[in-house]
């Protein structure tokens, strides 16, 4: 028997002293001023036990992540038409999303990259009647919790800030792959990421992705067949140019967010979710990345 | 003695024959009505005589011929202060202006790309007190002029339709080099590119390249070491990746823009226009280049 | 209980039929001759049992399938010292392998893309006592067959027609990144991948990847945190550009070869392997691919 | 009346005393031995006059200047048949010269860089009888001069350390753009590259640049619409990614070389080289291109 608090507890304990906590994310201005102290860990087996450790109740920016849940969506609203429009490889390059989205004629690498999830958001706005409204409520159903809320101020300050979203979005108008305005598109995305989660609340919503499509509440929000390929798109590309890295390092499907949060999971067995705000140089949250590499360590579990 | 209106005629005739005539630009819709049949030459010798030919005094968009005014202006002003926020390289490559300009931090290759035409109107708007009126302004006094205006039309068409500038604004926004907002730059930019000039308007306007930055009527605009670096950035950008094969094949400064039009010169000497709205496939005029070709071949007169 | 021997044969006969077969790869004279039809699949599960359909029983030439059993070699041997000198990240462009290579100054991308092979065979050179030898005795150990042979008509072709393999090594050595000589390398690499194997021999051969690095007569050849790195690896970075595919339609570690051949794996559950010489666009066998997806949905068995 | 005797003394003067000088290459480990304090001016009016100061009549390595003569003889030989294996835009990138060319399909952008080198050896290596004796004569021709030899000292070092031009020379190999051995081509072009010339000994040889095509000695090497395209070519391309910087601030059709060299000409007027083994950032020489900067400012002579 694996002695899951005892794991979380002592990874948190090592963690908790590292002097190098990583930078928090200052490009988006609302982001910046959060304390680099916190640090979250929560567990859920999809035997339905559950465990946790620091500040796991908190909420913060989800940021990114929200792109798995947009994709999980489009995808069971559209089904395989989605990949006329995204591919599903790893886009490399760290440096230059843009370039590569202009020498491959519009079509984003993969929905999890922000030129994909852009795409992604047009087809939610385009498919859902009030997009917003709809979306925030398949967040909260999946995760059983209906305090969860966008982040006006967080939305804004993207919005604000966020000049290489609109050049990516103008980008992909030109070449004819967005439907809608490039304002429509991007008020979406900017709100999609604004959704404030704690570790608990995410480690819930991702339950789904270990139950092959069924919520903790036991409703089918996808095919086990497309969980299966959002699970392959997360481990391939949830990490931006570090993809490669957490699965070889973690060998778990996965997807980070500037916010600091990560969430992760192995098939059939939990889902597992960190917060710690601090960001190595490649965006992805410093301790989150070592607590996931140690719990994987420990306790023996991966995909690999 | 040269007989340079026997040889204007002698290309025109030869031309007008030509069944390929290239491809009139479709991607600002108002542009893409015109008659593909239209084809006119002028030139000014710096002695003050001048011939022409063809369709030579009817007015076309000259759409990015004006960046060689702009940069005009914005050099008078500003002086070398503006090569810190876009170098004088050609960019190499044709397709992906906005992949090098992410490689290189935001700083264009040079003023006669969208994205380095981009940042020097961004200059404009800062220095000039009503940029749009004072830039016509500048140019009619250039052509001796004050019949050319803006199309309203045309700058509208292009507003609506150009995502990719829309990109390469946020894009230079996203790196700090533009000061004014994305909206600001680009109302500017599609109204300079919206000027309506004949031939024969643009070859007296480019007169100051040919004549040391002295215009027609002897005013001084920018200084010789000034006007001769201009030619310096025509010759080695003038006419995106087939620079260097205008250069090759004709051998003067000039700049070509997709209304069709080209404009060329031989410092001391003269300034030559065609305007002929097919164009090849890197975008440039296809008669305007083969009768700029046959006019340096013709007479021996060339730069190199 | 799933009926593994009813399966293959299903996929076989189903497979058997399709008109469009994919090309053979005509880079390396010596491959080009073999005929398309042939197309064998062979499993092995952890339990010992084994199922086999079609030409399962033949060599062919594994190509860059030897890609993984070096870097298994140099992994063991060398330990994480090896990630100096080489990434773990997807490579994402297809096409510019040199490119690549050139803007991150001589560090490939990951140990299966041609470069990155290169790195590791110089690896086995300087450590190795004999490296061809030993290097062919650590294959014949793992599949537990000392019938395999390096095909020496096969390596002499590629040896004369490998410019690009060549440059790429030359590469390398200009960023110090070879310790030998560009010829001993490219000796060891053109043999490595002219070694043949049957669809029986590689699954035997593959067993250590779904068996923690213990092969079938257990002996250890590296240790289980290597093998679930190499396993990682090859999910992320074995079908060149086509990785993120296979992860999401098959969804199981794996390497391909232009030979035509596919070694792919389950931890703790399977190896499999399939043969057949037409390659689709991206260089990966076309039934081979299909074979292995109808395979995994049939058995419901994948790592996501 | 110009003084140009007074103006290059006062251009040395000024540039001797620089406290930076700039740095000798030391990729070739036979050049990193040489003198940085070494400086020379040598210039040749298409009158008959010459001038010159400081080191103007000792032998360095041209290197790549040779690609000039290389150049003109093969246009001379095989006509524009020529431009069907390189073409003749800059090459914009300094860092990727392979990256481009595998790209374009192994069609090197201009016949200044490296792989365009490497074509244009091949062409000769194919034309001529005795293509490194044919050669040597051909420059001594165009100097005036038999005592011009090969440096078989730097031809060695530059094949023992070139791995870069093997890279490049294997990658066109690849692309069949070379016709005759990796191995022949490199001998011949290291060869060229190792040719030792003075300031006046280059100057000389320049003359034909200036001249339409007859040198010195009244003999005829190219035509002059030859000439007038290789001056271009010169221009546009001459200065690695520095092109447009040495059109920019000097304004002259030139070639520089890492040994330190610079020939530029004025069409009609002049050849004027330089020495001095310090380079800037870019590969060219930091004195040389200012002591030019400063003999166009001066003079007022540029082709702008």
């Amino acid at each position: 028997m694996i002695d899951y608090q005892a794991i979380l507890e002592d990874i948190y304990n090592n963690l908790k002293l590292e002097e190098n906590k990583g930078k928090v994310a200052t490009y988006i201005p609302e982001l910046s001023t959060i304390n680099i102290n916190k640090f979250g860990i929560h567990l859920n087996l999809t035997d339905g036990k559950s465990y946790s450790v620091g500040n796991f109740d908190e909420a913060f920016s989800i940021q990114s992540i929200s792109k798995v849940f947009t994709l999980t969506r489009a995808f069971s609203l559209l089904g395989n038409d989605l990949w006329k429009r995204v591919d599903v490889e790893p886009s490399g390059n760290p440096f230059n999303h843009l370039s590569l989205l202009e020498q491959e004629n519009g079509i984003p690498r993969n929905p999890l990259i922000n030129a994909g999830a852009l795409v992604i958001a047009d087809v939610l706005v385009s498919i859902l009647e009030n997009p917003k409204d709809d979306f925030l409520n398949f967040v909260r159903t999946l995760a059983n919790d209906d305090s969860i809320c966008y982040d006006e101020k967080v939305a804004r300050s993207e919005r604000e800030s966020g000049f290489r979203n609109f050049a990516a979005a103008n980008l992909l108008k030109s070449f004819n792959n967005l439907n809608n305005s490039v304002e429509k598109v991007l008020d979406f995305y900017f709100h999609q990421c604004s959704i404030k989660m704690s570790c608990k609340q995410l480690a819930n919503a991702f339950y789904l992705f270990a139950n092959h499509g069924s919520c903790q509440r036991n409703k089918i929000h996808a095919t086990p067949s497309q969980i299966k390929r959002v699970n392959a798109i997360m481990l391939t590309c949830g990490f931006y140019d570090e993809a490669g890295e957490f699965a070889f390092e973690v060998g778990l499907p996965g997807k980070s967010g500037v916010g600091g949060g990560i969430a992760a999971l192995l098939p059939n067995e939990f889902a597992i979710t960190t917060w710690s705000p601090g960001l190595n140089n490649k965006g992805n949250s410093l301790l989150g990345m070592q607590a996931l590499e140690q719990f994987t360590t420990k306790t023996g579990l991966s995909i690999f």
